[in-house]
């Protein structure tokens, strides 16, 4: 079938896009990285084959030869296949090596993008990566390997964007002072940007090194340095919600309680789902499905919860009956909706 | 309430995120730029203010004070407003000020990202933005004012993406050349990028401007300069869809048609929706109402379209009857569902 590349977004898993989205809905197989949220996974449907490939430091990594194997091996067996990435595929995300593998296999894909890491802080710490009174570029730049870049160029950017920076930063901030650029420049690390536990730790090019050794931050990080970065004390809306950096435990699944968990992350929480019943059908159906068969002689039906309404519409479905064989009065209490 | 800034990503509607769409279809108050898509407006309340704010050259421009005054005019009033920005609010979208306006006023805001223009793009032609054989670092840059940007320090980096760049490209290509930058790299200009009329002119820094003017393009468009533009003759899977480049006409709207529209909008075909009916309800309801009463009576119920189901199990519930009112047998084709 096609290969579906999709970038996951930042962090929020309501950061994916619509198009991600359906993508997932549809998919067969699923190759995502450690970064993907749960929640992303559970929009496939039942039977798809969920495959970790991710690439944390000192676990077995994957190789990019294998990854790709398993794509075109079930793509060529008929499946919808999405490889999740996060952040977007093509701006350091091995995107183009992929596709490379896929064009040479005659595989046909899609690509479909997603909001990137940068954006993604710069939404949730409110420092814009372009000011008219600020910046006029902002650059985007791989931190893993120093000596690959000339930071008497790129570091000339007005705000510039440090992917998997963090080790190296130390180095990078030297680099940069002795190249020109202020040492009193703002900059900031940022780990889990977009998510409830998002970290944010800022300073200067001088003393963010020390910060950040200070605070323990480890990667994944992302360094923003330029003069933006000082506007994140007036607009940082996200980390000055009520319920940031809180975490609430709710007992039921998420499919039960939108209603509850949706307006507690809206004000910052993050919610843990931790049911502690399991609803199932009646290992022993028959008395409901005899209460079927005799439905018409019934006065009330009475339903406790939105389980019990929900199990009743699919045992009536079954029953090959509907609404149309009932004559009872219906009785429930507003959460059964 | 509260101001919502929202990117719209770079043109296809679903390329806005699910956090986004939320915000949409909450809104009391939408304010959009002219890039916004019909698709994305139709998703707010049918109450909803939806106010044109875009700065369309040549037409009346609403200043940046006006929109300031009016977003918070509405949030002051207590209604939800969503401000509408193409791409992502803080990638040359003058988020920034905007904000500023808000947090002077007091007013509550959240800032949701979007998939920025280049991304969209990236995806949609086929360029990885950054791979690991080519580049290690992608810059965003505007080229509406040539002056203001140092040309020697910014044309390093290895892929350049210039917005609102296409006037002035034939004197920010010969600047690069001078540079250092050689006159062959690859370069392409792209307009309405990820809609079924995107429109790409490739060439390098030599030829491109050349040949932006032979193909009569105008702005708005974005120009990508970088090795990585060789990659799209292999990769350019948009372009190439079956239906690319085709517009289809469908004669009802697109809540009826989806199953249509869809798999013909992922064969890359532009839709036009023009209803040639309008489906409405009976000026004089009182025959159905009538019939509504006396639902006890019939044998039989069969429906002819998937309106007169709709308009048959509204008229139900306003009469404060359900299904259970009926004994009838039900006789539909399968368009109904």
């Amino acid at each position: 079938m096609k290969v579906y590349l999709v970038g996951a977004g930042p962090g929020d898993p309501d950061l994916i896009t619509i198009k991600g989205r359906k993508a997932l809905e549809r998919a067969d197989a699923i190759l995502y990285d450690h970064l993907a949220s749960d929640r992303l996974l559970d929009l496939a449907p039942a039977h798809a084959e969920r495959i970790y490939v991710g690439k944390k430091r000192a676990v077995h990594e994957v190789s990019q030869e294998e990854i790709d194997a398993m794509m075109i091996e079930r793509a060529r067996a008929g499946k919808t296949v999405v490889r999740l990435k996060g952040g977007d595929p093509f701006i350091f995300g091995r995107g183009g090596e992929e596709i490379e593998a896929l064009a040479a296999a005659g595989i046909p894909f899609e690509i479909v993008p997603g909001v990137t890491t940068p954006l993604g802080i710069a939404a949730y710490t409110g420092v814009p990566l372009t000011h008219r009174e600020h910046t006029s570029a902002v650059t985007f730049v791989t931190g893993h390997n120093v000596e690959a870049i000339d930071w008497s160029k790129i570091g000339a950017a007005d705000t510039l964007v440090l992917f998997m920076g963090l080790v190296n930063f130390p180095e990078i901030a030297k680099e940069l002072i002795k190249q020109g650029r202020s040492s009193g420049t703002p900059a900031m690390a940022v780990r889990w940007a977009t998510r409830p536990d998002q970290q944010t730790i800022a300073g200067t090019l001088e003393n963010l090194a020390s910060r950040i050794e200070q605070a323990g931050l480890r990667p994944p990080a992302t360094i923003v340095i330029g003069e933006v970065v000082a506007l994140r004390d007036r607009f940082n809306w996200f980390e000055k919600l009520p319920l940031f950096g809180h975490r609430i435990i709710v007992t039921r699944d998420r499919r039960q309680s939108p209603m509850l968990a949706e307006p507690l992350e809206a004000l910052g929480a993050e919610i843990l789902f931790v049911p502690v019943i399991e609803i199932a059908d009646a290992a022993e159906a028959s008395s409901l499905e005899q209460a079927i068969q005799n439905l018409h002689t019934y006065d009330w039906l009475i339903f406790t919860s939105a389980n019990g309404v929900r199990h009743f519409v699919e045992a009536l479905d079954r029953s090959r009956r509907d609404l149309r064989s009932l004559r009872a009065k219906l009785c429930a209490n507003c959460t059964c909706a």
